[in-house]
């Protein structure tokens, strides 16, 4: 097996292309088997809620499972068809078998007429309905005849199912990651989200953390107030999180600030980059995917939303554009490197104590200062010792003190951990 | 009698047209008739503070009437007649009636050089002089001979007059709106304000208001310092207000911040328009209008001064070019309009409480949401929801809201409103 | 003898040009000599602090001494010679009395490669080393020979010197004033600093001052550390400070600030000018002058660092360019004037409280407004006026009215002591 780390990836876009094809939907065989794929690399368990479970406002939905769905011309014509591509179908639509005439059809056809080549992706989820999702150009061509329409899917009792892998910690303080799973062929929206994710759990269950990890793959909303439900006490415990998705193309990255503003994961997102790119920085409004619900304002939590291109932003989003051609390994190799910079900067942030307080110690005898003086220029190394010592006052992290000198989070931690070997530094209580 | 909301231009200005010509000063008739005019579309109490009465530091003047006032060559050629233009006199001008000779003459006249075919507005209140106010362009074309000045004013002891009207309303909390009724022929400063403010007092006297509405038609500085005087105590009770001058003409807004800075009145004046317009914000400083007093030191009252242009920055300020031709029925009406709104903010904001926190509650289930899931764009609507969902908290108000929505404010109150009925916000405690 | 404040370029310059040929270093008579010329103008305390002392992190190094020092080729020419330039010979260079090879040689000459034709400062203070330092022309055409190197240096227990004026005030409150005395033959960096402040020092020392005023004439790094180490309790009476380097030339001035960063001093810094020019704002950072031993967070004072061009930024940076011509009569005068507008701002800054705080007093029956109402433009003067009695609340300084107003200390500070002379203001508790 490939060093998934070294050489990401290949690995990435691998798990993209099994999952790309498979129909998602908020309930459904399609999201567990999506949780079947993911369990290959990591060790995961899959929560299963039943129908009719009450969720906060919210109650599980149905079941809902396809066989197979056309819409056809009178003719015998086939215009759409589910097996081409599940766009085709209005997730949730209900089961249907009908002769319609063209204008009982049309409220039930969804077109996208400034991108006329291009199938959308519409959804409905808690109104009974039925429709297909049509190329604009097609639907432009549609005879005015009768159509017969076959939808054949299910609506049952049964159980909306979610994948959470929990990596536990040094601490029980932990680090909370969420890509939704409820999306059909999308391949950045959001395969990529999933597959990044599930690299950086198996990534991260082969080394000790200072922080517990937990990973959630949970169906846009409902899943996302599932686990918030019967976890109401423990959410206590995240200190940081992010919901990641469209992570698989090559624009920004993008980071939608958690509703504080001003929490750490917030800071750490000016600190990181991504293909020595910084992320644009957008606040926090309360419209996206989950971080809607762990920002809600009974949880509040640290939770910010990390994208390459942000969603509505791109053309192909929620189109049949967001095909396997729109993710590329190198952008799911960059984002996931990223997402690693982001669990070492959580990870090896300290507050440091300087010990000899009083003036700046002797860094000359210690080996860390220029033994030549009168230079000019002074090395980022030599200014990563001075100013970690200056803020070691106990009062400013690593991340306060990168961000305030202007030096990198890796500059500074090198630096205070060089310096905390020559006995200059402790660890702040 | 016309609907003055529904076409408030023609109401006010005709009330501009009547004020104008009244030759007012800080004392006297001018005043009174002023008020009387006033009262006959607003129940108004008229104050009398007598002569010689100490308010802080102050004391009240003498009232001062003029009958007649003429500057004239020794041959008879009139120079300038206070019955052709009351601004001619300098206000508060004691009485004179001798031969001069034009060296004599001389430091009593003022003029615009920069401006040679307007007559300036000068008075001299706390020191008693006398003098003629001159187009730069006569004032060149005098001959050097002796004058007669004959200035048949009267200065004697009386009281100082001011109106005051108070709208009761559902709680004591009231906000105070101020104009000043000192200045002579200046159709914009201050005949404009004059005429609003009345028509908003009419407006507000006939509905129900949460607030309590105050009222000031007062002479500047000493008049507002009587009112401050006689309600040391009251003003407590002032939450908001505004201090109203030059608001016929057609630029601005331009709003300059109570000393506070961050008052309720302050965020509410970057959320209103005039004709589609967000008011200029300006810093407080502590020239002006009787914002000056309002925000002395002992009293800081959240109070702003409302403007279309600001005073001192049009050429028109101060001069006889302050006309009838300068303010014109439709600013009178959007500067109208604006002040209902302002009122409208004030009356509306409340601070919500979601009761549903934990997560969003189901929208879709109450009409509130779209049935159809997938868009790209979410319209104001549904963003309406989400944001005051979010930050129902306790610790935010509507405006807070809007604010940090970039929504308007009409916009999170309906969708505030909407919230409500359905039972998923109460008002915080 | 000329009065120095009048015309204080020429004196400063004076005082520079017996500086400069002094070869000073941390410690060694160089120190001593200067002190010797600036106890000329003003009575300074000479500390004496032993080999060996330990001060913090550190430990007082022996004393150097030069009696001369020469680079010849092996046929005899001269290539560097102490006596030419006291740069040539790297500070606190070991005793050498040898032959060696090129190679030898090598490791052990410094030069520019970018200013071939200037010769570079280095050190080598506490590592036991030796070196030359060579205009990089020169070094190009050393002929591929045998050296002798011959530097009679000693190094020998002794002690560190440095000085120190105390002027005690009315309060033991105190302004720390330090220039550092241990580059050699350096114009601006920092025989400008020890002129300014020697002639500052005897400036304050003929007037009765509010605050105590301290000098500190002190060898970089250990000589601030030595002072520090003798007055751990003092320092908490330092209210106010001022590291001062690089003063002589025509650029900036520059002002980084202390590490508080919204020290008083700080915001001084804002309101001063030099010639006419404000101060380039730099915020901290731990790297520079004796400001990284007074910032250190055991210490924390209010001291910021004062220099015209900033160290590190103007070509003439510790080379030989930094000579007598790079400095100016009329810059160090404009540096001195600058430094007792700084004075003047800390000793005139007060808390005045409004005694007629309700409304404005009436200013015109005390002569301080305009007589004749009606002007477009108010004064300076007026606004003074009115701006300190806004803001005479107790909350706020003359440097703070002076900073939100936008108005000059000077014309605030002027203003405030006139409205105090009218009984409307009293020094806040």
């Amino acid at each position: 097996m490939p060093d998934d780390t070294a050489d990401p990836g290949r690995a990435l876009l691998a798990l993209v292309v099994r999952l790309f094809p498979i129909c998602r939907s908020i309930t459904g065989e399609g999201v567990r088997q999506t949780l079947a794929i993911l369990r290959e690399h990591i060790d995961m368990a899959v929560r299963e809620v039943p129908t009719g479970t009450q969720v906060f406002d919210w109650t599980v939905p149905q079941e809902w499972s396809v066989r197979c769905a056309t819409l056809r011309t009178a003719s015998g014509r086939t215009v759409a068809d589910f097996a081409a591509c599940n766009l085709h179908l209005v997730s949730y639509s209900e089961p249907v078998s009908r002769r319609l005439s063209f204008e009982e059809l049309k409220p039930h056809l969804h077109t996208l007429p400034d991108q006329p080549d291009l199938i959308p992706y519409r959804t409905s989820y808690y109104r009974r309905d039925w429709g297909f999702c049509l190329r604009h150009r097609d639907y432009l061509a549609l005879p005015d005849e009768d159509y017969d329409v076959f939808i054949d899917t299910e609506l049952r009792d049964g159980a909306l199912a979610y994948g959470e892998v929990f990596l536990p910690g040094e601490t029980e303080r932990e680090v909370l990651f969420s890509a939704h799973i409820c999306h059909p062929s999308l391949a950045n929206d959001n395969c990529s989200g999933l597959a990044v994710l599930t690299m950086l759990a198996k990534a991260l269950s082969q080394r000790r953390n200072r922080f517990s990890y937990r990973f959630l793959f949970a169906p846009g909303t409902i899943g996302a107030l599932c686990w918030l439900a019967a976890n109401e006490e423990r959410v206590r415990c995240v200190d940081h999180g992010l919901v990641v998705s469209c992570i698989g193309d090559g624009g920004g990255p993008v980071y939608k600030r958690s509703r504080r503003g001003d929490a750490t994961i917030d800071r750490v997102m000016e600190a990181v980059r991504c293909d020595g790119r910084r992320a644009a920085m957008v606040d926090f409004s309360p419209y996206g995917y989950d971080e809607r619900q762990f920002c809600s304002p009974g949880f509040n939590l640290p939770i910010g939303l990390l994208q390459r291109s942000a969603f509505g932003t791109f053309p192909q989003y929620h189109t049949s554009a967001d095909n396997l051609d729109f993710v590329r390994p190198e952008h799911l190799a960059s984002s996931f490197r990223m997402m690693l910079d982001i669990v070492d900067v959580l990870e090896s942030d300290w507050v440091p104590l300087n010990l000899s307080p009083k003036g700046e110690p002797q860094l000359g005898r210690r080996g860390l200062y220029s033994a030549t003086g009168g230079h000019t220029v002074t090395s980022d190394v030599t200014m990563g010792y001075l100013w970690v010592l200056n803020l070691a006052d106990g009062e400013h992290s690593l991340l306060d003190i990168a961000r305030r000198s202007g030096l990198s989070f890796r500059d500074i931690a090198h630096a205070a951990a060089r310096l905390k070997e020559s006995g200059l530094l402790a660890e702040a209580a």
